[in-house]
């Protein structure tokens, strides 16, 4: 069976995020206020074809850590999405 | 109150997604097999002070569709994330 996986890509805890730190700045000119701790990542969706969801997110997250990210200064988490 | 709130940035259905793409003809000689429909995406997080959890997501949403997603050929989905 085919199940739908969302994997994110974010980078860890105190690396530094020039893209979300761009992102921060432009917002009070936009009228956006009160919003901080901004961080861009990278988000993933694709079919896993497996016998059930647990073997599904272990594929998916198996993919996350050897193609979809650089563990060395990201984190990948895997999670289903509703089928579609 | 600060809510954390995750913005999911995807490339809508029929837009051509080259990363995506090549994501998927990496994989089997990775050894993943059975991964079909790549799609390649943006994640944001970030914290926003609202009074309570409809507008903290109502304001992301705004701010997606301004500032984190051309809403030409993306779609931006606004979800609320564990605090954190």
């Amino acid at each position: 069976m085919n199940y739908s996986v969302i994997v994110e890509v974010a980078l860890r805890e105190g690396i530094a995020d020039p893209e979300g730190a761009t992102i921060e700045r432009a917002l009070p000119a936009l009228g956006f206020t009160g919003v901080t701790n901004v961080r861009a990542g990278k988000a993933f969706r694709f079919e896993v074809e497996a016998a059930d969801e647990a073997a599904a997110l272990e594929k998916a997250t198996a993919m996350a850590e050897r193609l979809l990210s650089n563990p060395v200064i990201e984190n990948a988490t895997a999670r289903s999405a509703a089928p579609g």
